[in-house]
């Protein structure tokens, strides 16, 4: 029941274009596609959104490129959890589009980190389908991996009086 | 004097947040952010956007994965283009971040084809700060360098029905 | 006992800088680093070697180029296995280097199939360092992971007659 | 007439499978290839080889995996010159193979700084064909473009003691 309640706000956020407070708050290019956030942890950064039209590229598909910032912003978050709320910078990026998506379709994005050095941490992070029947399920499948990339991040980098808040907004909504 | 009209019409598109009509045809997740075509032919892509409060990540800087979003977008339609308007796909996309871009800047991007292949062809993408007495100029020289990325492509797509569409769009307002 | 005898004749092999005929014939470059193939099967290409001085860069540490070699010798044959024993090229290759792996080090490698698709293969690869008391055991636990790479591929080539030969090599030493 | 013995000198060591001592001692991967440095300096590190037996893959055309290590072992070396010789660490590398070259061919690679910063640095390998008119020439032209690639670096790490003699050898070949 409360499942249904929680997935239907999701779908009535989405409507109305809002996009939700925390996604705003955390990462403002995301907010704009109706991305979602799940988890966030030192050991995944995940989430997901709808492909609406603002979503596509012209051929009526998933854009690439939002793959792409999906992938940069998860993994910078938990890059940022990680080094224990420390600036960090993303250096470089690959990722590889290996299915594409409809309108339409539910995608799920789950970042991990693969090594977590004082100086550099390289997080993983997929894009994959959920499948229908499991969209508003709190523990859903894996349905086709869309996209698979990499992020490299710099994360010894010193946090300026002026971006400290930005620091407390994640703290806030970190799980430690 | 037409010059500096044009230049208070693109600041007004973008205070209104609206994004210019032709973006909004060619790429839509760019319109989100108040991105503007310049060129558009088989052998540079180019366009504009300001950094604003959307562009950014919470340190206040533009955020990584809107590069990479402007990297996919441009080599995508450039390999259309180029490929004398079939589908194309974006296959990986690999981008290195050489230095942060803050609110207020105005950020030049260009693609240009390495290499065009009849399967696949690879573009590079190349962001860039534009110099404050130079923004609203037609012909601007490079600021430093923000970003680089090397865009993948498939290139031998059938374009259905469905989707033609999307290279009507192209057709038109690319320069051939 | 038969494992410990296997284990020396290994030893004696890269002792006398000859590499194992096996490997001469599947991948001329690894030849030259002792490199030697354990699994050969669309799921799985795996192999192992020492770090030698011929391994090495100046700093003495496991040259980083070499891990991209072995990446993309085994993504290479992994496709080319996987595609049915077609034609593949390799179009891109995307390396993080974790950490370095010193003299005398025994590294294991596994290239692993992403998403297999009829005209593009991605592949993963993984190298890590192995556990000095398990060096000459068939199973092996993970040490720490050294690189991890993505291998893009295109896999649709035809095989003309003069490089059949290729083809029937690999034959001979895969798993199907 | 120089030229033409310099020029022999080389094919003579390339045809005795004795690498050049320079590329021994600044990388010995590279020397098991034949690759002979040209310049070294903190805007071009470059050099040439000719792709033999040693260097193909099993279709009997350059390993791709070759152009890997050597953008690699470019990049590195320039990172540590323009670094002022400290150490410095391969971190990630992306490559797109372009197009192939068979027995015989004459490949050049230079490396070229894209950005030094004090912790990253980030340099473009290019590989291509020489032609063959210009094989044995101090200035050639470009011939088709084989691969090219970016390779990003740490160079911020210190230069421990038992490393102190690859620094000086560095110092010895390089022009500042």
């Amino acid at each position: 029941m409360r499942e249904k309640e929680r997935h239907r706000d999701r779908e009535e956020e989405t409507a109305m274009g809002g996009a939700p407070e925390k996604t705003v708050e955390l990462d403002a290019p995301l907010s704009a596609f109706g991305f979602q956030f799940e988890e966030l942890s030192p050991n995944l950064v995940s989430g997901r959104f709808t492909v609406t039209p603002i979503c596509c590229q012209p051929f009526k598909v998933l854009h690439g490129g939002l793959s792409a910032l999906v992938a940069e912003a998860l993994a910078s978050i938990g890059a940022h959890i990680a080094s224990g709320f420390h600036r960090v910078a993303g250096v470089q990026l690959s990722i590889n589009h290996h299915r594409p998506a409809a309108l339409g379709d539910v995608v799920a994005a789950e970042a991990r980190p693969v090594s977590v050095g004082k100086t550099i941490q390289v997080w993983e992070v997929r894009l994959y389908k959920v499948k229908a029947e499991e969209e508003g399920k709190e523990k859903k499948s894996e349905g086709p991996l869309l996209a698979s990339s990499r992020v490299t991040l710099l994360t010894n980098l010193p946090v300026t009086d002026d971006i400290r808040g930005a620091a407390q907004t994640l703290r806030k909504h970190a799980k430690l």
